[in-house]
């Protein structure tokens, strides 16, 4: 294949574009939320977490993801994968009124919560 | 807005492909899995690792995820979300190749491993 100067302005841009999309990925802040919930309000914790994820990740560029997932053997046992873009992305999602509507609305509900720091193997991995 | 012979078209397409979608996320498999692994062969685990889920996501479209994290305070504590469209995917996923090579491979670099079945509690929920 003979190159030409519109294929090296092409190839050019698509290093370009893997280098910043790279960059970006470095920056991510990927977590595990670990949560017990109370059992008696389960079924009203899972209804306020499902709307704050859903405005969280409608709402919030930076919000790539809230994955929840509950235990099939102990479904009071919840993890959510949390991927914010930046540290930035984070800051500002602890200040939206959906956040805190979930916080305050929550907190007589969660019987523990740990957060486990991670980093992910592959930076950029989507779900189909 | 008059709704014509076309729009109702339309719009029963789009009921149908959102009932279809609804109707795959049903049969989502979805579990963490939670490995402990030799620290002396943390480095090429991880490369094994990384080389059997970039395998699978690009050559099993019933694999929708395999995200895997390294907790930063213990990173031979790593759990891995996945997603298979269906059993049937899940299945074929444990007879490819790239598994059996990543399974026999690692089999003494694993020191423990959980396989915790999960409910997700939004089903289709994506990663930007």
């Amino acid at each position: 294949m003979k190159i030409n100067y519109k294929h090296s302005i092409i190839i050019t841009l698509m290093l370009l574009s893997f280098e910043i999309a790279s960059a970006q990925e470095k920056t991510q802040l990927v977590r595990l939320a670990k949560l017990q919930i109370d059992p008696a309000q389960l079924e009203n914790y899972r209804a306020i977490l499902k709307e704050e994820i859903e405005a969280s990740v409608r709402l919030e560029p930076g919000v790539l993801t809230l994955y929840a997932v509950a235990e099939k053997d102990k479904p009071t046992h919840i993890t959510i994968l949390e991927i914010y873009a930046n540290t930035d992305a984070y800051k500002a999602h602890l200040l939206t009124p959906h956040f805190i509507k979930y916080k305050t609305g929550t907190a007589d509900m969660v019987k523990a919560l740990e957060l486990v720091e991670t980093d992910p193997l592959i930076p950029g991995m989507k779900i189909k």
